[in-house]
């Protein structure tokens, strides 16, 4: 794989390379930028759209503010690529070899351009109304710069960041990327309000920025560096907070993310081999899940499916989108109205179903638990992407159990198998007593072929998959078939029939069944695909204290894990049946 | 104590008695309201500003829609006293023996006429599209409003449920009672509207609520029943969102509460025979935090205390305030944009303080992780009003330990007494290298007089306060004094000169003298002032999972409790020297 040639980013090392170009040379860049983009998206995947929209925007930034004496603050920060390669990082867009030791965020580790780590949406504003406070105590001056984009703006943080940042009485410069999309569209209100902005030139007299008080300036074209530059020469040193509203195209110089947007915001590898962004998907949780939802609106008009702008990781696409019509609401990156909403929707008798990514019911804490759990609202929250994985660190699934499990109220499953996820799934949408979520297995998808006839109505309720003694294994979810391998091991190993349970609840444990287990075992092993800390395992730990029974439990340690190899991990967390075995061996 | 006399109240059972009324009458019942508000909160205490300033506005909507059949959604719903006297709930303000019975917040086992249990902010515009939604799924035609105090508004989950419910096609009605504060001032650039629109007698083109789409009315005099009435009966059954914008006077009919509306938002009983709202503060936690960050801003331009909304807690007062002038930032009710904040402060160098409430924190769980924790910004967060007590199932304290203690990187510390305390705060104002929490105490007060000379920025090392042997004892933060009284009671009764243990540290473990325990110790008990699920004692219990240490848990046990006295919890949950050591008797 060779390395991308370049004219004018090849000379580009720092910011201060952009301020020696003439309008013409970066053009040039711009198209650089691009290719860099196209490269390593087309390799190793990524956010493709929105580094292709803000291309101009990112370059003009830093042709006119001083990068990092001048603090940009990216909101998700996944449109950063251009930044990263204006800012000493270009090889790794432009070398393959180099592609992984970038990430695709902002990482303060990585470079003093990236003031931040940041990963999830609707942060930048209030992040950076910190950094111009305490700019403003410390008497110093420079620009403090928060880019946020349109669909970020659905998110509660970035309005308290706007309400607050309004009324600081010092230099604050919001630039707003209107690129026409959040992940999927748009969602509220807030965003007729931009399009007649957009739609007047930004003269409208009804401005949702103008009602905070701020000062106010529009660019029709955002994809112009030299009507850029003069707009960011005007506002350089300002002495007040202003918002420049940019109208930017997203995908801009890739025809398929032009096209089709909400594919082209965050691709798979091989976008430029393909001919066509739609592949058949095999059976999976998304599959099973689309196929359940599809059916059960058919049979009650009271089942809604709910999402926060992300339909499109569920594969709810818009033909199933569609299909649903008014049994399909969704809110916006806004997960703290989603769970109120649902819980509201399950209130006055609706049978909502809500698909969140685990890193992002992170959001919404507090109504899970007032809103939701206080009330009993009978609500199904399925919970994807849970898990260790060698994901960045502001994208982990590690911390959902910990989160939902220790509320009261709310059930939390976690199925092993197809068969259960289903039977869960459709008892939980029937049921009327309790908020329940489900935490979709993510490792890896089985299927077992036989019916699951449990009633889930009697809570907390473990099950023995297979009858041992000397040591019972507890694996939930995910980690079931790690089980039975640990079982096995230790079959090998030691040359003991340990008892393997499948707990199915995670949020409360079956008192009954560990309390029989004492009479023939010693050592309970508990398997937990997520953070242990906080989590399921330490619970039978707990149960088990004044006896003398024996307690292993493994999961992932307490600790932001950035792009480590899986395997890496879970030798980390000793989660293989050698391990667990070689742990084994001094206790047993 | 006599049961107050009405002439119009008392015929008042259900709203349907209302509607029978004449304005002169509702003129009546109005006062009458406010004696039952000023005679329960004389005696019992409570919020007394928000249900004065919005009497007329609830008579007005009892008389115009149908409640239940119509479907009210207070915010926080501290405000709800005048709609509970209209509901059937009259005792529980005019007659002293059952003030108790009755709850200050929405409760939907107390009456249908509260479809929610309902007492943190922001909340009501969301959970009531979720009503609304439902509604339109079965077909049903009936009116669905959202009640929302101008200081709820900074609450981002508002903002959320404005955006959506605005894309609503069908009834749905937001009533914004406008009383010109939040618990202390409104803050941000949202209020400066709010102004402007009132200041216009709601003409101004400059309108947030209209940037959504809203449809919109104001009301100027808004505790006039009659204008009140005409406003509500043209809007009753409309077919699309629409907001009225009501100006109210926060504490009408109580002069103290119109005087200094902070003071008369909740207050203490005994409103009715003080001469003046204020009284001495004793030495206490609350005062030692001021005149700390009194002292260190003195010392330190860089040091800044942040507070969202509800400074009045901490004894924040306006003096403190302005002494503070530029070092002190009030957010509003606005918890994430808070802790991204001081995230923001402390990465520019600044030092910030965010004191807020246990029950509060709650709001802001994935800023505590992404933008705080995961950038390991060096900010203090003092957690105030964290523990067991009697309060209502909305206002908590049990659950920041599961929620602070499981995210990596933050330290959260508990201080046993006032020495500690203030070298915590000290140490984490100072330090550069972590975010900390401090969790402080609220179960009792304690000053040793010894100077607390630890080196707290060796993470997670214990304190053995005495050294005994064959049981440990692991007390944490608010509970070490009943640690102490374990200890003797185990001498008392057992004689075994106990170990009692300071933790100090409640997010992580000081495995090096867990592990030294185990030499001669057979029992290690544990004791946390909050719920043991996914907090402290339950990672010790794991720690000592693959040995032979017994290990006994004690904490408040995973449910939400409704005003239960604090002796009976006490006693459920085991908290008792006599009781811990019956537990001890079977396995010692």
């Amino acid at each position: 794989m060779d390395t991308l040639q370049t004219m004018v980013l090849e000379n580009i090392n720092s910011p201060e390379d952009v301020k020696k170009l003439s309008v013409e040379e970066m053009n040039i860049l711009a198209d650089e930028i691009r290719q860099g983009i196209l490269n390593r998206v087309d390799k190793i995947g990524g956010h493709l759209g929105p580094g292709l929209g803000i291309t101009e925007v990112t370059i003009a930034l830093h042709y006119v503010f001083n990068s990092p004496y001048d603090k940009f603050v990216f909101d998700v920060s996944h449109q950063c690529y251009p930044h990263k390669m204006l800012t000493g990082r270009k090889e790794g867009f432009t070398n393959p070899l180099e592609h992984s030791e970038i990430s695709g965020y902002f990482n303060y580790s990585e470079s003093e351009h990236d003031p931040f780590m940041i990963g999830h949406t609707s942060t930048s504003v209030s992040l950076a109304t910190g950094l111009a406070k305490a700019r403003d105590l410390k008497g110093e001056k420079y620009n403090v710069i928060a880019l946020i984009g349109d669909g970020s703006l659905s998110g509660g943080e970035a309005f308290e960041g706007f309400n607050n940042s309004s009324v600081l009485n010092s230099n604050f410069i919001i630039i707003v990327n209107d690129n026409e999309m959040s992940i999927a569209e748009n969602q509220g209100g807030l965003y007729k309000n931009l399009k007649e902005l957009r739609e007047t030139n930004g003269t409208s007299q009804n401005n949702w920025f103008k009602t905070f008080g701020f000062d106010y300036m529009y660019v029709e074209n955002g994809n112009d560096i030299q009507t850029l530059i003069g707009t960011f020469n005007k506002v350089k040193d300002i002495d007040h907070p202003i918002v420049i509203h940019i109208h930017t195209l997203k995908g801009k110089g890739f025809e398929p993310a032009v096209q089709n947007k909400e594919w082209g915001h965050w691709t798979m590898p091989g976008i430029l081999s393909e001919k066509s962004p739609s592949f058949s998907m095999p059976e999976c949780y998304e599959t099973l899940t689309k196929d359940y939802i599809l059916n059960a609106v058919k049979n009650d008009p009271q089942v809604i499916a709910v999402n926060a702008a992300t339909p499109g990781v569920f594969w709810w696409n818009s033909e199933f989108r569609n299909a649903l019509n008014k049994n399909y609401t969704d809110v916006g990156i806004a997960e703290q109205h989603a769970c109120a909403y649902i819980s509201g929707l399950a209130k006055n008798g609706a049978k909502p179903i809500w698909a969140v990514h685990s890193s992002f019911i992170q959001r919404t804490y507090d109504q899970l638990s007032q809103d939701l759990a206080l009330n009993n609202s009978p609500a199904t929250i399925l919970v994807f992407w849970s898990g260790i994985t060698s994901a960045d660190a502001t994208h982990l699934g590690l911390f959902d159990i910990p989160l939902i499990s220790n509320i009261p109220n709310i059930v939390y499953l976690a199925p092993t198998r197809k068969e259960e996820y289903l039977k869960m799934l459709d008892w939980s949408v029937k049921q009327n007593e309790h908020p329940v979520a489900i935490r979709v297995p993510y490792f890896e998808y089985v299927s077992t072929g036989v019916e699951d006839t449990t009633d889930y109505s009697i809570l907390n309720k473990f099950k023995v998959e297979e009858q041992g003694s000397k040591i019972a294994i507890v694996a939930a979810g995910d980690f079931f078939s790690l089980g039975r391998e640990v079982k096995e091991e230790i079959k090998s190993q030691f040359g003991i029939d340990a008892t393997l349970i499948n707990p199915r609840f995670i949020s409360g444990i079956d008192k009954e069944l560990l309390e029989s287990l004492k009479s023939n075992h010693k050592i309970v092993i508990t398997l937990e695909n997520g953070i242990l800390s906080g989590g399921f395992g330490e619970k039978i730990a707990s149960y088990y204290g004044n006896s003398s029974m024996k307690v292993l439990n493994y999961g992932a340690y307490k600790e932001f894990t950035d792009r480590v190899p899986m395997d890496e991990l879970l030798t980390r967390y000793r989660l293989k049946k050698e391990l667990i075995c070689e742990d084994l061996t001094g206790i047993i």
